[in-house]
């Protein structure tokens, strides 16, 4: 195998370098000591687990099977796959191990693997940040689980801007159900919001149930009150709809209370993984970023497959997305070669007052060292530590 | 599925709860800072590499390569394998993407992936943290990596009890060649020395040229002055064996100048990994355990394989098995329901204190929250923090 094909990397991989690492990892313990301080407990979830274990979203959700690379298990001869996404993971541990009665709140940070990247010009190996909340269906924890995502964004310095999108699955499905629509016209209805393709979307409810009523959605996706003046008596009857309604509203209300200055926009119809999604969907977006910050929502479906269907919303983020970059010189201070018990102690003083300390080795000088800031050096008999 | 087999993990595969996470957590970030304070830059790999870029060392040591998880890249139709040893991960960014003149030194953390338990009652999924030296063959770079080994065991306060073991495997290697044996005699001899069965030696090296001295190297092998009374003196003349002893010998001194009261054991032919290592030799154990709490050596072969041979040096450890599991306990502020200002301002206070506070939803009350240490509660209109 020729050098230049043995070092290049696969596409959608990186290193990532000193500089940027360190960004990366301070963003990481604030993001973590954010969330721990508002009670979100940490978990580290397995790299690999049986197949079966992390398709419990998969299973309505056929992207995420297929963005997770399988491998078979020596010792058992099973299917594994290498996790594509931690959220599942966490509603196992949340299901079965980690038994806690009441409200359960987890935080978590990892890598994630994607076989394929998941949208344009991503990586495949997103460090993957989030936290979730089990065992509450109430609008407190999804206005809650917004408000932590909006604080999370703040913690790392990325407040200025900002832009949160607020939609909820229950509108469009409670009216599907009201309608009866077919799994086929529910599947083409869903495409053309999505596409938003307003003409269109006009001319393919004119003849359904309800049509007009869809219409609206499409239409007056984004005002709230607009769409209550638009919709049919009946539909605003539904109690579904009625619910879903009120949530997305009350969410908004108490996140424009708590964050004045925010400029929230209403999707009703941004259908985005609805299939695993239940209520509340919630992304909040960058200026000049075509890709969200974070994104999360309700889900409480989730247990279910292991056995514990219980409440369960939550956001996700990967952490090189959120890394604006800003890089942080760190004093490294350079000491010559020489075991003499002062040069010892000069170098021990150095270390205590919690100085970056590298010592020369063999025929090694200053110039070794490109990222030394300083020097340790003898002036008149003293160890004195000057910048470079 | 069954519910009872889709939450099972497989062998060697465990979540990480609360409790243990944030030990993990803890000792994560101490063992980073202190390595960053020596100077070592932290850096991140892939959790997946075309194959040939991870096998630098498996070339010489197919445990690696049989230890290593292999998927097919869907993007370049080549295979991948997923990391069971991040070594060569960053002797590949010394060699080609990050090209420091001169000394190189960097750390990492990240978890690893092994088909099979490489040890006795070992996870599958180690988190590997370690620290690598390149470009300078001085012995000050050994010293200076098993004094970074032994302060970072202290850092994480595990130094009380433990013992050093010092090898190199230049002694037995540069004999064989003085002794011109072949490669299955080479083999044959360095499993009897690795089941230190000294009956089989003698025997053994009774025929063997240089025989006298094959049974002082096993004979004294953890007795450096005692060796060299009994080896002939052709070998002591040897230029690559005493380059060899030498470095033992002054590692030694200086570790033990430096650590006074720490036990320091010699074993010249401990030949654990010596297909890859190629110089000093280092592990560090602690009372009643039988893997050791970290290890490394020399192995200035690695390079090559990517285009930049250069002298390497390091050690790297398991954080799950340095983690003793001391719990510590987080300070959980549990506060009531509402949205009142004086609430509100209340919560906030509590949390610029920098203490962790949960605000109670829907229809939660205390209990929900089991790992709560504190409530919030008004007292003749006043709020305040109380023990639970």
């Amino acid at each position: 195998m020729p050098i230049s094909e043995t070092w290049l990397l696969p596409d959608g991989v990186a290193d990532v370098l000193p500089e940027q690492a360190q960004v990366i990892e301070t963003l990481r313990r604030d993001a973590l000591d954010f969330l721990a301080s508002r009670g979100y407990q940490l978990v580290y979830t397995p790299f690999i687990e049986y197949i079966e274990s992390l398709s419990s979203l998969s299973e309505s959700n056929q992207d995420l099977d297929l963005a997770t690379f399988k491998v078979i298990d020596q010792l058992s001869g099973r299917l594994l796959g290498v996790r594509a996404d931690m959220t599942p993971q966490v509603a196992r541990i949340d299901a079965h191990v980690h038994q806690v009665q009441g409200v359960a709140r987890y935080c978590y940070a990892g890598t994630v693997l994607h076989t394929k990247p998941q949208g344009f010009n991503t990586t495949r190996a997103p460090l993957q940040l989030g936290a979730e909340l089990f065992g509450s269906d109430s609008i407190d924890a999804d206005v809650e689980m917004v408000d932590l995502m909006l604080n999370l964004i703040k913690t790392v310095g990325l407040v200025d801007g900002i832009h949160l999108d607020l939609g909820h699955v229950g509108l469009f499905r409670s009216l599907v159900k009201h309608a009866g629509l077919s799994r086929a016209v529910e599947k083409q209805l869903s495409d053309i919001y999505q596409r938003k393709a307003l003409p269109e979307l006009a001319e393919f409810t004119q003849t359904l149930k309800f049509g007009s009523d869809f219409y609206a959605l499409g239409r007056y996706s984004s005002d709230l009150n607009a769409l209550q003046t638009h919709l049919s008596a009946a539909i605003l009857a539904d109690d579904a709809f009625k619910l879903a309604f009120d949530a997305l509203q009350t969410t908004q209300t108490e996140i424009q209370a708590r964050w004045p200055n925010l400029h929230i926009g209403i999707d009703v119809v941004e259908l985005r993984s609805y299939h695993y999604h239940t209520g509340l969907m919630y992304a909040v977006y960058a200026p000049n970023r075509a890709a969200p910050l974070a994104q999360g929502g309700r889900y409480d479906g989730i247990g279910e497959h292991f056995g514990r269907a219980r409440p369960a919303t939550g956001f996700s983020c990967d952490l090189y997305a959120l890394s604006a970059g800003q890089f942080k010189q760190t004093t490294i201070v350079v000491a010559p070669k020489g075991t003499s018990h002062d040069l010892l102690d000069a170098i021990a003083q150095v270390r205590l007052q919690g100085l970056g300390l590298i010592q020369l080795l063999g025929n090694d000088d200053f110039n070794s060292i490109p990222h030394a800031t300083h020097q340790l050096v003898n002036v008149a008999g003293e160890w004195k530590v000057e910048q470079i």
